[in-house]
């Protein structure tokens, strides 16, 4: 069965990547250059990958600092450093990049539609980082309503399925079905800063710093400062 | 209020920028470069967003012949000719782009959130053209639940709303309306060939043509072939 699975080059799409390909898909993998800060974790996508054994990988291009509204897509907004998994989990912060999992998840399904795939696999996460409203079960449930309703496809009574291999786990559990997966966490990419080394103080280091730390596991990425992080 | 209105420089669309500005709404348009085989709308819709006075007109880029499936977007796939009205509504076009609408959507309301607007308007319409999946209400009734679950002004209990002015409207009554809202149809750009003068035998022409001819008008618009379509 083919599934189309959105690669980030990060941490959680790797597994899920993994995961798609061990629920037997035939790998699609989709990434998006939306100019955003970390273009930078398109390099990790393109290796994670190749090292995957995926059929195709398409990079989509776009540019949402043409009206920006996160700091990930806005230079002028400073990234939130060395916050407490508390402070994160606090109010949608300002790295949310407004509608941007609805972009992604729409090209994902004009690209599962046209080479007539079953599946999308997201590696969106409720529980941590729940501040990001296009993360939660509710929205992909809606997603799911317009992969029916908005093409031949899904008109015809065979809709492409949304997959969320992740949207009940801890990121611990995440980077244990990972290690049981054989995901290649050296080759992957969450720092939001583009920078040489990922810079372990912005809110997707230190969660994954964290992580890491709770398994007493160490994480292969070299860090500008590995920071310990509290709860 | 700020409306964002999908503008592709067509009939339809054009005439919802009229709309959403007869409503009291501050215009800001959104058109999409997507590679489509009639980039040329791209000029009509620069023109008359320039003439109907929008605060601002974003051109979005990308680039969906990276995987086609769609006349409008595979060079190799022949756009259907001189098709009766008939034959357009008994099934799903091969001119159906995958998802399109739900792309189109998707920045619409990125973008829309990004500025805080409160409406995002599209010009679907389910009655000319049934075929199209994602022109159909209870796909837009889907997106609206995207929009209201998806996006951070949506969880705050403000959703942007979708405007859809022409659903219940046929191509003939739309013309009557754009006609009262003094659309600037010389402007306009329908066809989905890419030529120099409309070519009057694509689908898009072909419902065009008839519905002024319907109404005993002429259209300012200058064609290859003005054919007399029947129904």
């Amino acid at each position: 069965m083919k599934a189309v699975i959105l690669l980030s080059g990060g941490l959680d799409s790797s597994t899920v990547l993994y995961k798609a390909l061990a629920d037997g898909c035939e790998g699609y993998a989709i990434s998006f250059d939306y100019q955003q800060r970390h273009r930078k974790e398109l390099h990790s996508a393109r290796e994670v990958a190749k090292l995957a054994g995926v059929v195709e990988h398409q990079i989509v291009k776009f540019d949402l600092t043409q009206w920006g509204g996160s700091a990930l897509t806005d230079d002028s907004i400073d990234l939130p450093q060395e916050r407490s998994l508390e402070e994160m989990s606090e109010n949608i912060p300002i790295t949310y990049v407004p509608a941007r999992n609805t972009i992604f998840l729409s090209f994902a399904l004009s690209y599962a539609e046209t080479i007539a795939a079953q599946r999308v696999y997201i590696g969106v996460n409720a529980l941590d980082y729940s501040g990001y409203p296009d993360c939660r079960l509710d929205y992909i449930q809606a997603m799911q309503d317009v992969f029916r309703l908005g093409t031949k496809q899904g008109r015809e009574g065979n809709p492409i399925q949304i997959v969320t291999p992740l949207i009940d786990l801890k990121k611990t559990q995440i980077i244990q079905l990972g290690n049981r997966l054989g995901v290649p966490w050296e080759l992957t990419w969450s720092c939001y800063t583009g920078g040489d080394l990922a810079c372990g103080v912005c809110d997707s280091c230190r969660l994954r710093l964290a992580a890491f730390n709770e398994l007493g596991l160490t994480d292969p990425v070299k860090y500008e400062f590995r920071s310990k992080v509290k709860g």
